[in-house]
């Protein structure tokens, strides 16, 4: 039989558990997560290891931490999610941050208040941290501005979702260590995802050699001179074979139907016969070669079902990952947050 | 005037609240809670005796105990409730688990994610006990054979609804002790009724006598001989008058509206006129019989105002001892998951 | 470098956080907070002082007190909002309790259950405080006399928003004293507005001088003899540039774009002419006038963008001032709750 202590004698327990990476502070000054684009190699890296503190919390036997108690995390959702919108909930809960949900439709988004105004008033009422996500690329950048507490990028239009992309470096990172010099292969519908952008910039931050493979009319202009001029030229394919020849990663893109209907590819059958990840083309890339997806997946259309569940599948383990990327992410932002600035000068903290 | 003291010393104050129950924790061997047509005498008891320290709990000056400290608890439901979600969502935070709520109408499920992939995902994002309740019948069996952590039926199409029906032998043994040949009326839809389902295994199983009214058309084939022959002969009925005869409980069953238009009955008001539960049936039953409903009542329909709302009605107390009855079940299948069971084998908790 | 320390440390911290306020427990009787109407000189002062208190407590480094830790708070909102739901929802979880949010769109209460019952049914789950948000006037008046918890009106129809007065009336005292003999002018849709409502009621109450002012279809019969014959003669204006001169305060009233096509107004364009709080009208009030609006705001229609977020503008405040001034609400009604009495009672709080 088992009997209960309360809960202080637990938390009592705990020794300092955020110390290892704090010790990196240093190279952390950003009170925003918006985009990847200008993330530096410590900055990645500091991510990484923080991210890993927040892992061993979890597997603790009351994964709990005090460290952001007292804060309060807003989520305000423009589009619909599951696990983006619950990853971040438990993370922010797990810190013991209270958490609270707004969903754009049932908001007073509804009555034709501007994006401006709704997040100025989420931070009146008192959000230190404001989740967002939007369908318009750009949206977090404006709120940002806007406000003085920390804008979190949950994903924004065709632009940016930065907390998917460290989610899947860390899981790259779990399993091949370093990704520099690794091939990194993502295929579907490039020129409509803010996932590949946002793998787009760290990978090639950290010298990964990544490889975009899609049909014509789903590959943005100019994307093998590098996006904008600011990356290193990628590599482009619309091959998927030659494409995952002796990769080390296959993440593949969720295929939007809308887009089947929208004239981008002649058909989902069409499709899935050139640009389907399927075990055939699966063993043309290295052996153990890691299966990714951002999810949710639509299986049969851009990936088959045997590879979707199958040994090499790291699906499931990006989405557990998302959860300690999302508390590193929210406990670095808040170490230089407005609050936090004024606890340290008061030494208190 | 008050003064308050830090919530510490009230924790503090609390001597190892649910040593009770969990003597008899032997007898428990369940880690998912999906129905109640398997359940045998001893573990309906140490439900009820497991529900009855929680009730203590709810009484306390703060009704609060950290027991669940460190539990994430997912409700994911496909069908709007009101006062089944609420009710599991207070029986988790009472506990000191934190709560989750996924609402599938706002949710990646409308992206047409299976429902194999969502709770997938849900347990990997952390969820230690998944909350569900689905338009079909068998959705959490389903759910239970692909995730690892728990999984509690909240209501699944015509099938089971096993809390409800635990509170209802909670709500009829606080008033008539043991139910053992006790006499229990269930009137209305019982075609449709998965109330009536997880009524009749867990009544059958101690022994009451359970009699079945409805109109013939509002009756599953084969019930008088047992459901799928794995139950006693249940009386069957369709004259309300004859069957409250002598009744320890009368339940009326809510009459959906959309059977009213199917076919299933001429209508609301010739529905009424033969099986409303109203003063002059009740009178036939035995003075003091207690009148229950699931709720959301139609008054008028399946039941009379003043029988709804009159001395007899436990409807109230049903909802109240919901909580309680959800807190026992949260405790006890969380004592075998594979957290509890990892803590066990580091003698940690 | 930052280290943490555990909760517990923090919490000890904290000498008797409230006590300021509760000395003058004496003038509290309420366990309902619906309308102003009826509220003394001193009652308005309490709520005042007490929230004081409580936004004392949100200028803290770890802005959290147990003062109602074990209550639960529903917010049952048959209407949408993003203001006052997250204001309330923080407000309860910065004094510790547990905030249960049911939204009428997705909950039962589409099954046509009645407010009684719901209101009914929340209770027995378990509700201290029920926090309610309902498109008929008197809905709440309704709940407080079905049940024994205490019921806060978050906005009922077209008659009372009783936390907005009381915030209004917060931040017009933050920035001038005493409100007796200061001129406040109320502009826009007086006919259809509660926000005009409640603040009339506690305007008029501590002796300020309001103005209201609306084109002749947006004002109420009679409203200048002083509503249902209960408030002091107020003056009402149909010429804002006279409405405005020598006001200390000007407060803008959200026109609802129905209103526009419903007739009562020829239309935007002709209305925002006439009644738009803009920079040459407030110019008209005093030097350093209050500019307010209870949100959210039309630009361009009933105050111009400049004014909006010029330096006079409060309207942020009026947010930031609203989670202070709800949480003193939340206090003050539980000082007298069932649960509170029964604790009072066993000296035990």
């Amino acid at each position: 039989m088992t009997t209960m202590r309360p809960p202080e004698a637990r938390a009592a327990d705990i020794p300092a558990p955020l110390a290892a990476p704090a010790a990196a502070d240093g190279a952390w000054r950003r009170r925003h997560l918006l985009d990847l684009d200008d993330f530096t190699v410590d900055e990645l890296d500091l991510v990484m290891r923080t991210a890993d503190t927040m892992k061993e919390v979890l597997q603790r036997e009351v994964p709990r931490v005090p460290a952001l108690r007292g804060t309060t995390i807003v989520t305000l959702f423009y589009e619909n999610s599951t696990r983006t919108r619950s990853s971040f909930e438990l993370a922010g809960k797990v810190l013991g941050a209270d958490v609270i949900n707004v969903a754009a439709a049932s908001s007073s988004v509804t009555k034709g208040e501007s994006l401006v105004d709704t997040v100025k008033t989420l931070q009146a009422v008192g959000a230190d941290v404001l989740v967002m996500r939007h369908s318009r690329s750009g949206a977090p950048y404006l709120a940002a501005r806007t406000v003085e507490c920390s804008v979190v990028n949950a994903g924004d239009g065709l632009h940016a979702h930065p907390t998917q992309g460290l989610l899947d470096l860390y899981t790259m990172r779990a399993s091949l260590g370093d990704v520099r010099g690794k091939r990194v292969v993502i295929v579907g519908d490039i020129l409509h995802s803010r996932v590949a952008r946002s793998n787009l910039w760290s990978l090639t931050t950290l010298g990964a050699e990544v490889v975009l493979c899609a049909p014509p009319t789903l590959l943005p202009a100019g994307l093998g001179r590098g996006l904008e001029g600011k990356l290193p030229p990628v590599r482009v394919e619309t091959d998927l074979d030659r494409a995952v020849e002796g990769a080390d990663v296959v993440m593949a893109l969720r295929m939007q139907l809308e887009r089947m209907h929208g004239g981008f590819v002649p058909g989902a059958r069409e499709y899935s016969r050139l640009y389907q990840v399927n075990a055939a083309r699966l063993a043309r890339a290295k052996p153990n070669a890691l299966v990714m997806h951002p999810g949710p997946m639509n299986e049969g259309v851009e990936i088959s079902h045997e590879v979707a569940h199958g040994l090499q599948s790291h699906v499931e383990e990006q989405v557990q990952n998302g959860v300690a990327v999302r508390m590193a992410v929210l406990w670095l932002i808040t170490r230089n947050s407005t609050r936090q600035a004024r606890a340290a000068t008061k030494g208190a903290l």
